[in-house]
C-alpha cells in the first residue's frame, strides 16, 4: 500500500463500472478468506473478489417479485454520489474537513423541513436514531414519560429505555391520561400495518414526535400529502431517506419545530471543537450528496410519481389477494403497507417455499402471523408476488 | 423519474468515474437552488451539478498540507465499494434483505476482534455510537457510574447523559475510588493529544470500556502494536474504522470481550424482524464492505506500513518543530497525535493566516490553546505544513 492506493484510479473504477453494469460477463471467485490475509491481493483483485458477496449474491431489492420490506432499491445517481462522497470523505463534525459538506446538509434540510412545517434539523443514520434524537431533546425539555401507541416502532422503546424514562403504550390516543411530563410518540405509517395514527392527538403532550420514519415522503405527493394533514403542529418529525425516499442506507432526518432550542439541547462542546457536536453522532459524512443529486435530477414531481405508483403497486396487491378465493386481506392497504395470508397455509410455511426471485415479509399483529408487503419497490409486480405466494402454498401443501 | 433509473446507467456511472479523475476538464456550474426544485434536470446534469460541493470544493483530506484531524484520506477500492454498496442497498437488519452483507460484517468483525483479545461485535456508524453501545451494555450489567480519565472524548460525558448514568471524572487512573458499580473508560490515544491511558487500570471495575477509537488499527503494525498491550484485557472495546483504518464515513467497531452475552443485553426485538436488532441503529449499511476489500487489497502488512509511515510523519515533524526557534513543542508525538505551537504568534492567529494548502488543527490543554496535527493523512509533507505555518506567522505579524 503507497500513496498512490489514495489517488483516483481510473482502471479500478472502471473496472468497478463493469462489473456493476454487465455482471453478466463475470464468473465469480474463491470464497473470502476466515482471517485478516497478512498479504494484499492489490485493489484489481480485491474488486473482483468482493463481487459475490456485494453484487451477485446480494437480495435484489427492485426485482419485480421483491414486495416485502421497507428498503427500496436506489437510482444510480444515488450509486455516483457515494462514489464521490466515499472519495472526499470530508467530515461534518468540522467545518475544515466539510466546508460545502456542511452547506450541502443544511439545503437538504432546507428543501425538506418547509414540507412538514419544521424549522430545520439534521441527519442521522436511521430513524432510529432520528427518533432517539427527538426524544433526547423532549427529555432535555423536562419530559420523563414516553407515551406511544401500540404500533409504535421498537426503536421508541429502545429509545426510552437508553434514556431512562417510563415507557407507556396506550390503546387508544383519545383515553392518554396526564401528558404534562410526556412525550407522546405518534406513528405515521406504523411498521406492521402502515397505520397513520391521529397527527392532532396528544395536543396537551409536553412534546409531541412524529415518527414518519415511512410516511413522511407521501408529504411530497400532491395525490397523498393529506393522509399527513396535521403533522406540521408536531415538535419533531423523524423521515427515513434510505426508505420511500430511495436512498442508499443510512439516511434519515430529524426535524424540529424549533431546530435551534433543540439543538443547543443536544449539543456537547468539546475542546478539539470549532463548534458544538449536535445530536447522537460524532464524525458524520455526507450523507446529504446523494438526497440532493436525486432530488435534482427528478425533482419533487418526479419522487412523488414514483411514490404514487408504489401506493397504486399496494392497491393492485390488494385487488388480486381480494379476488382471490384461497388468500386473504387484513384491511385495505395504509401508506402502501399490506397485510395479507393464505387461508390454509400458514405464513411460516409459505415463507419457506416461495420461489427464490419472490419475496414478501411477515408480521405478527394481535398474536396472528401474516404477510407484509411493503410497496418501497416501484418496480414490484404484484401479479408476480401473488403468482409466488399461491405457488407456495402448493409446493407446501404437496410436501 | 421511472423505473429506468434504477438500473445501472453506464453512462451516467462512467461520467461519474471521469469528473473524479479528470476534475480539470471540467467546469464548474451554477449554485444549487435554495429550494427543493419541482422539476427534475435529470441524471446527468445533476452529477454536474454536484461537482463543486462534494468534489472540487471539497477538503483535500489527501493534501501534501493536510496534517490536522483524525479523518484520513480513503483508498480508491473503497470508493468502489460505497458505489456497489449503494447499487445494493442491503439492510442489515433482515436477513431477507442481505443474505450476503450480513456475513461480510460478521467477516468484518471475525478478522479485527482476535487482534484485540475479543470475541466478537459489530459496526456502528463511529465510535461514539461505539461508546453508547458499550456504555449501554456495561449498564445492562449493572453499571450505574461512568467513570473516565480527563482526556475522555466528550462522546463519553455523552453517553453518560444519554445513559442517564453519573459521570465521575478522574485525574489519576491509580486513585479511582469504588469502582464495584462503575464501567471504567480507559482512552487509548487521546483526542488532543494522543496520549494512552494505562490500559490496565482500574482492574476492579465492574466493566473496563477502551475508547481505542484512534489508536486501535496501531494494533496491526508489528512495530507499534506493543503501546496496545493489555488492550485484550477490556470487557469492550471501541475502535474507528473511519480514522486510522483509511475508510470512508461513517464506520467503527464495537468489540466485546463476551459479545454473546453484551448482544443480548442491547438486543430487542419486534413483530416484524426475523431476528432481534442489537444495538443502537436499526436498520443498517453494508459498511463492512469496504473495509474488507481494502484489507483484502493490501493486507495486514500494507495497512501496518500505512500507519507505521503515519507515524513516522508524526516524528518528522515535532523535529522540525523542535528545530526552530520560533515554533514550540508540547510533548513528542503520542499515537502520531502532535501538539504544538508558534511562541509568539497565538494559535487562532496562525489558523487564520493559514495558505489555503495547509490545514492544522488546534486544541486546548489545561486552558492552554495549541496546534494539533494529527497523522491521520500518509501524504502529509511536514516541511509544507512547517512552513505554512512560518508563513502565516509572518502574515499576522505584518498586519
Amino acid at each position: 500500500m503507497n500513496s498512490e492506493d489514495f489517488q483516483p484510479n481510473e482502471q479500478l473504477l472502471l473496472r468497478a463500472v463493469e462489473l456493476l453494469t454487465s455482471p453478466e460477463n463475470f464468473t465469480s471467485t474463491a470464497p473470502l478468506p476466515a482471517k485478516l490475509p497478512e498479504m494484499g491481493i492489490g485493489s484489481m483483485d480485491a474488486l473482483s473478489a468482493m463481487f459475490d458477496d456485494v453484487l451477485a449474491k446480494s437480495r435484489d431489492l427492485g426485482a419485480p417479485g421483491f414486495f416485502a420490506h421497507m428498503d427500496p432499491p436506489t437510482p444510480a445517481i444515488t450509486w455516483a454520489m457515494h462514489l464521490w462522497t466515499a472519495s472526499r470523505n470530508q467530515n461534518l463534525l468540522h467545518p475544515d474537513t466539510a466546508p460545502r459538506a456542511r452547506e450541502l446538509e443544511k439545503l437538504a434540510v432546507d428543501w425538506i423541513a418547509p414540507w412538514f412545517g419544521m424549522s430545520g434539523g439534521h441527519m442521522t443514520p436511521g430513524s432510529t436514531v432520528a427518533n432517539l434524537t427527538a426524544i433526547w431533546a423532549a427529555r432535555e425539555s423536562g419530559c420523563r414519560v414516553v407515551v406511544s401507541g401500540t404500533g409504535a416502532h421498537l426503536s421508541i422503546r429502545k429509545s426510552a429505555h437508553l434514556l431512562g424514562m417510563e415507557h407507556r403504550i396506550i390503546d387508544d390516543w383519545s383515553n392518554t391520561g396526564d401528558l404534562m411530563d410526556a412525550v407522546a410518540v405518534i406513528t405515521a405509517g406504523t411498521t406492521s400495518t402502515g397505520e397513520i395514527e391521529p397527527l392532532d392527538a396528544a395536543s396537551e403532550a409536553h412534546w409531541r414526535h412524529i415518527d414518519a420514519a415511512w410516511s413522511g415522503p407521501l408529504r411530497l405527493s400532491e395525490r397523498h400529502r393529506h393522509l399527513l394533514d396535521g403533522i406540521e403542529s408536531a415538535d419533531s418529525i423523524a423521515i427515513s431517506a434510505h426508505k420511500w425516499l430511495f436512498q442508499p442506507k443510512e439516511s434519515a432526518f430529524i426535524l424540529f419545530a424549533d431546530h435551534e432550542t433543540a439543538h443547543k439541547s443536544i449539543s456537547i462542546e468539546g475542546a478539539y471543537l470549532a463548534v458544538p457536536n449536535i445530536g447522537v453522532l460524532g464524525s458524520h459524512g455526507t450523507i446529504a450528496a446523494p438526497l440532493i443529486a436525486m432530488l435534482l435530477a427528478f425533482g419533487r414531481e418526479g419522487i412523488a410519481s414514483m411514490i404514487d405508483n408504489s401506493m397504486t403497486l399496494a392497491d393492485e396487491l390488494a385487488a388480486l389477494v381480494m379476488a382471490h378465493a384461497d388468500l386473504e386481506l387484513r384491511s385495505a392497504p395504509n401508506c402502501g403497507v399490506l397485510c395479507w395470508r393464505h387461508k390454509s397455509v400458514s405464513v411460516d410455511d409459505i415463507k419457506r417455499h416461495l420461489p427464490d426471485d419472490v419475496m414478501v415479509s411477515s408480521t405478527t399483529i394481535n398474536g396472528e402471523p401474516w404477510l407484509r408487503s411493503v410497496a418501497a419497490n416501484p418496480n414490484a409486480n404484484p401479479a408476480k408476488v401473488v403468482a409466488g405466494v399461491l405457488q407456495a402454498a402448493e409446493k407446501s401443501r404437496r410436501q
